[in-house]
């Protein structure tokens, strides 16, 4: 059947889509979210969308139909019916309780690659491993078809180490110190990290503060060459790109069955031979009970055995944020202050030093801990951030005090004297969200107090920080009904009371 | 935030959707699929789409929000972040194992309806549906809440009586009996029905042959005041909508877990108090076992019950076609034969005054099954169904032979002598298809021999009717990979063998 082409100007992120007529899809016996093939001097298979507004025997494309097939508005399209494809098929299988075989994992990986999936169905697929689970077979299928499906780095190094946080604790700047420190010992650390998803800020919206973080896999090759290391954003690099068309559905129905195929897949793609995976654990954390971690940790180093990476995990405690601010600047800073040693961060520094120890240990070295707080006392690992800002196009001069943090201010003060008896990750990131994190980098909070230290009413808790005064007003009003930082007596006992069936606040942290 | 608006001129199904430039939505600290409020005069919530095209400062809208908001290109909207509806929150309860609760189901079916669920995020619930399974309360919660978000019939009568089948055997024209059968008996029957998504003809198509069908409630009501009955197409009346937008996700996934709330709230929204579900079953059919019918008809009488809608079900034999055509207008023209006792097709015969039979007994009169024969002997039944054609606008004295039926066809002859041993569903809906079906109503399939028959080589097996030379030839093509008919030896018991893992061709028909 031949249409007439309307090109529409909008683009679908990678997927072909097609409006029809109601009347031409019946002509061609297709339905809505049913596939056509497109044919001028290439072929293309387009996902069906049905359009009132579309006139009789035109077709509707996308800009992706659009650049492959070089095609203008008036301009004569072939259209016919395309089958679904196989990746649709073995979806089903898993639907209906199947354990999936390697090649249809792979087939169901390149289609949503492809875009000749619909979001509809990925979303089908996720679901299903959420509800029915998927075994380590699977889950190593999966990774593999994930690396497979994207770029790769070629290091030609015989050792590479990596560490990876699965997150959900706000304030975690320990990568900013963990490379620097790894990579003055002489070790190849090409760190690759995310930008906040739901969160107050990734390690790259970190990072981008001191430099610039999205490089291309040549860059990265370069930086990682001179420095043994970078901060790199993974997202422009395309390693296991699937994961990131999975996270799309995933956030908004707070399910996450891919974490570890996601990071492992990234791992393996940047030929990472050493790993330590930290695992925050505790309330407002993703893993909530230390059994749950243990199985998680068991599980990622089976993965790692299979996929050829040693792997090593930390369970850490991650009831309260890392260090004292939440943010990207914010954070920069106090990493920047505490390499120069002018600040002296107990907690960030004790994490730091555990999980650089731990890979040293892991790829020979002894005395990995000591080893680590040496490097850090040393001024080394100041002086090796400075050199991979450097390699990275940034300022490698700057000093903590030029780093911009955002003018509009304001001081939460306790109303009563007590201890501090928890903090609440969530909403500490909903107030930080709220204020512009992670896209004001300025925007963020400074922790006056942390759990178990005592405070005098009237005295500052906490200190909102915003680069602009409307979203800093709206950051108050949030507080009204929350309570991030709750002061106490110690033998307090009661968390609050339930009356009616209340309609639940559900938060959830997917950052990778 | 202030956007200037682009409007896109596309329609997306009911729901509201914008385009934002990533630097727009990440100002608005959102993502894709994320939630924005548009404001101008009137307030709607729109599911974001991040677009490479759309300009900084701008906000393209699709149809929907265009004509909600009355709004043009260049104007000026008041955008802001929306949080995530509560139906999301109460899917992820579903997702997470949890049973749902009766406002809960109200919210997701709203959210369904108005559109402020994603596509993933409805493919999320009914995915979750089918693999974690409702149980019979929340059967009924969505029934009622499908009801209750649709418009409803208010007919004003004591007894009001509905047929319906589960589907997914070829040719089932048997509503085109029994409509007219029960009418002309005095019981009111508002039947409506649906159009084919996958299968070569839904009664809705059959019917529209013989007459209009796309009525709206007002001429129902009125058709059905002169008649006692009518056979109406559901989509155009606007009862119980979600399930329309259900089946979307469903048809592609090949799972039907709304089976029930889908057939049960169309028959409240009409008013039923008497039903009779046909439930076809064997292989080829949904029901492939006795045992899986039995365990659908105890859950559908339970279901009614609590509906109160007084149900009973009637296992009937589905492995081959009903009658000897297949395709909307040999279905017609086979029906219109029978009713004028111009045609002796005993199973279609047996099977109408079964169903109508049933009908009768359940709303009080004795000896249906004989009372049904007798009306349909009499011609009392065609009278009543040319009564109907004509008050649906129809032509009252239409003849069999005036049924237009495509004039090319093509005999497919028997390669030996032998017994009809199967007939294969699935290929026979497949062949209708690509003739046409249901689209071109004169394509279709005539079947010369049925299962038991005894044939010789040489002899017709069956043929092959299309509008259109092109899709004869196509449909010719197909049937050198298919076998819809087996002649063999009684004693053949081989089906196939299978020698390396084959590619599976599954086929699934969810015509309601």
């Amino acid at each position: 059947m031949k249409l007439k082409v309307k090109v529409l100007g909008i683009d679908s992120g990678g997927k072909p889509i097609v409006f029809l007529n109601r009347y031409d899809a019946e002509e061609l016996g297709i339905t809505a979210l049913g596939r056509i093939r497109l044919k001028s001097k290439k072929n293309i298979i387009a996902i069906v969308n049905l359009s009132q507004t579309m006139k009789k025997g035109y077709v509707g494309i996308n800009e992706e139909v659009r650049k492959h097939l070089k095609l203008k508005t008036e301009m004569d399209v072939d259209v016919d019916i395309s089958t679904f494809p196989k990746s649709l098929q073995y979806i089903r299988h898993k639907l209906n309780g199947k354990k999936l075989l390697p090649k249809e994992i792979q087939e169901i990986i390149k289609g949503v690659v492809e875009g000749n999936l619909t979001e509809s169905e990925i979303s089908a697929f996720v679901t299903t491993l959420h509800t029915q689970g998927l075994d380590l077979d699977e889950i190593n299928w999966l990774s593999l078809a994930m690396v497979n499906t994207g770029k790769k780095l070629h290091l030609k190094k015989k050792i590479i180490v990596d560490k990876h946080s699965i997150g959900g604790v706000p304030g975690d700047k320990t990568s900013l110190l963990v490379v620097p420190i790894i990579a003055s010992a002489g070790l190849t650390i090409p760190k690759t990290s995310s930008r906040a998803i739901t969160s107050a800020a990734g390690t790259a919206d970190r990072a981008e503060v001191l430099m610039p973080v999205n490089l291309n896999i040549k860059e990265l090759q370069r930086v990682v060459k001179k420095c043994n290391g970078c901060i790199s954003w993974g997202g422009s690099l395309e390693l296991a790109p699937a994961d990131d068309i999975f996270v799309k559905t995933e956030y908004s129905l707070f399910i996450d069955p891919l974490l570890m195929p996601s990071i492992m897949s990234k791992k393996k793609a940047v030929g990472a031979t050493h790993l330590i995976v930290d695992i925050p654990t505790g309330i407002g954390t993703k893993m909530q009970t230390i059994e749950d971690a243990d199985h998680l940790a068991k599980n990622l180093i089976e993965l790692g055995r299979r996929l050829n990476i040693h792997t090593h995990c930390i369970l850490t405690h991650g009831e309260q944020p890392i260090g004292l601010t939440i943010g990207p600047a914010l954070e920069a800073k106090e990493a920047l202050e505490v390499l120069m040693n002018k600040s002296n961060v107990s907690d960030l520094i004790e994490k730091a030093c555990n999980i650089a120890g731990a890979v040293f240990e892991l790829s020979g070295k002894q005395n990995g801990y000591a080893l680590a707080k040496k490097i850090l006392e040393s001024g080394k690992a100041e002086k090796k951030l400075r050199e991979i800002i450097h390699n990275q196009g940034g300022d490698s001069n700057i000093r903590p005090n030029e780093i911009k943090i955002g003018k509009f201010y304001h001081y939460v003060k306790s109303k009563k004297n007590g201890y501090i008896l928890r903090i609440n990750n969530n909403e500490i990131v909903e107030i930080a969200r709220t204020l512009g994190s992670p896209k004001d980098h300025g925007a963020g909070i400074l922790l006056n107090k942390k759990q178990g230290d005592t405070v005098l009413k009237n005295e500052i808790l906490f200190t909102l920080f915003s680069e602009n005064p409307t979203k800093l007003s709206r950051a108050k009003t949030v507080l009204k009904t929350q309570n991030p930082i709750s002061v106490g007596k110690k033998i307090d006992v009661v968390i609050h009371k339930v009356k009616e069936s209340p309609l639940l606040e559900e938060t959830f942290i997917i950052d990778r």
